[in-house]
């Protein structure tokens, strides 16, 4: 039997599994659960950074001072390395720009945009349904053991 | 000037924004970034548990230790801190049977169905797009310095 290399690649697509803990999916399912991944392609996506959900003003590239203060209370290590392992992924990518000092800007690849409609999605769950949690957290805690 | 529970309630939803470090919604986005949540999620909501992704069975309760097989690789104390902290949450509920040995199940609320949109996608898109993102990493470290 004969197998060509579309095959292959259906079949390895396929084969990927979460569930699993030793597939490369479940690593790369890890690493996309991360609140600063999910707001770093929230802010290159261009949601509104404001108390106001729900609006986008489209991507943007962004410089990583930026970056650093749109997300408050990142360390500049962990956004560096997170930066680094997004751009390894080809989710984002960086740009040099030859001014002094140096300007470099980040930017979402299209296989950052198909995953910022996701993340994008988290964050406004996060903020839309936090009364709800609120209130089962309350209701919770006040029940008899 | 006078204002309505419903003004209050309006204004209040407008306020949280995953951005701010201090603001609730910041932690509550930190919690269900997180592989263990978003697994569980997939499990209670019927995703394919098999290497074939994209099918779902639809939503259904399961056992705690249904759930730790199916979740390869996750520790009894990571499973039960989860499942305690999304029960609080309201994200699934936790009913307790009077057999011999108590059975005790899982199954998501209507807060966890419409969570699990967005986890199921989260774990779709790492197993579709984890051919993509291995040649961009291939790519990157061959890339000289």
């Amino acid at each position: 039997m004969t197998t060509t290399k579309a095959d292959k690649k259906a079949q390895a697509k396929a084969e990927y599994n979460a569930f699993l803990a030793v597939c490369p999916s479940r690593q790369l399912l890890d690493r996309i659960s991360n609140k600063w991944v999910v707001l770093i392609l929230c802010a290159l996506g261009g949601d509104d950074a404001s108390e106001q959900s729900g609006a986008s003003h489209g991507p943007q590239a962004m410089r990583y001072s930026e970056l650093a203060r749109l997300l408050a209370g990142v360390s500049q290590k962990m956004l560096t390395q997170t930066l680094r392992a997004l751009e390894r992924d080809g989710v984002l990518s960086r740009t040099v720009t030859p001014t002094v000092p140096v300007t470099v800007t980040y930017e979402l690849t299209d296989l950052g945009l198909s995953l910022h409609h996701l993340t994008r999605g988290l964050r406004q769950w996060a903020q839309t349904h936090m009364d709800q949690v609120l209130a089962s957290r309350e209701s919770h805690d006040a029940r008899p053991r």
